[in-house]
């Protein structure tokens, strides 16, 4: 990596951190040069503006989530071990990653009533997730380990709202049972994967 | 009503508004004067502070939220009909009556890392809420409709999941199906109630 590089990654790890907590909108390049003791205009270089600097704070999100979750879930064995693996790792993400938790849940509720290009991006990314989440499932229907009438996209959305309620619980409530919720939450929905569907 | 509480109701329903679009820290004084035509003094002399009006409009988003959601499902019978009403008028609610979808999704996602008044008055709210939720399930226990076995707070908080993932589907997503994949989620929730625990 060259020094420019180096910076930049360094300024978007900060970025995300603080966006973690106080959302996008709350995100500054003023604040942002205090947090990492560079030059208000040294950042507007490598930024340019307000929304370049969420869009490029969204990419090098996604690369991180896809690195520490969809990776390695896509690494373990096809059909029911992949798809605890996958919900493991999305667990960790939001309860570890960042200290307010997952970036693109506060950026989703954030940015769904603002038209632009942020809102656009989240979306692109929130669908490709969801996506995965399917394809993932799907393989789990070709192994056998769920019924072949599951349906993979209600499946994905019922996981998602599963992690926005841990989210919710773990983060606003500082619920201590957040993660025993979620856990539940994510057996009863493989159990009802195993069962016809009615 | 007197003019002055008139005139109070009539701002902080706008002020709902804004902020089911662009969050709470999106809704400032200043702007709110700019759409209800009225002086910013006079708006200072109504609501003190940012943080007074975030305060005063959450306690109006929710006296809403107990007239079109908790009082009619509580009028309907005990049990089964009570959780289909308020599933019912709760997923109303984030659909219709504001233009950005329900105001508490956004506002737990933005202040849920933000320590202080306002996200203390959310945590209240949405523990009330979670409580209200579990208290109604359980007349469908005591009915005999859902399985004696059956986690009333575990049934709250998954139900909570299904509406954030509905907010997300139909806001950020514009998903067509958002509405009956909630509906699919809730159905699957009751049906989980009425067997056994594993």
């Amino acid at each position: 990596m060259t020094k420019g590089t180096e910076t930049r990654q360094a300024v978007l790890d900060e970025a995300a951190r603080v966006a973690s907590r106080v959302g996008l909108g709350g995100l500054t390049i003023g604040s942002l040069a205090a947090s990492t003791q560079l030059s208000k205009s040294g950042l507007f270089a490598h930024f340019q503006s307000k929304e370049s600097l969420q869009l490029q704070l969204l990419d090098h999100a996604r690369a991180r989530f896809v690195d520490l979750v969809v990776r390695p879930a896509l690494a373990a064995p096809r059909g029911e071990p992949r798809v605890r693996e996958l919900f493991r790792r999305w667990l960790a993400w939001d309860a570890d990653a960042l200290p307010g938790g997952c970036l693109f849940v506060a950026a989703s509720a954030e940015f769904d009533a603002q038209p632009g290009p942020v809102r656009d991006r989240l979306a692109r990314d929130q669908r490709d997730w969801l996506d995965t989440i399917a394809q993932v499932f799907r393989t789990g229907v070709a192994e056998g380990h769920f019924h072949p009438g599951a349906d993979p996209e209600q499946f994905a959305h019922d996981l998602h709202g599963a992690m926005l309620a841990y989210h919710h619980a773990s983060r606003l409530l500082a619920d201590p049972d957040a993660a025993a919720r979620a856990t539940r939450a994510f057996e009863a929905l493989l159990l009802a994967a195993r069962r016809p569907t009615t």
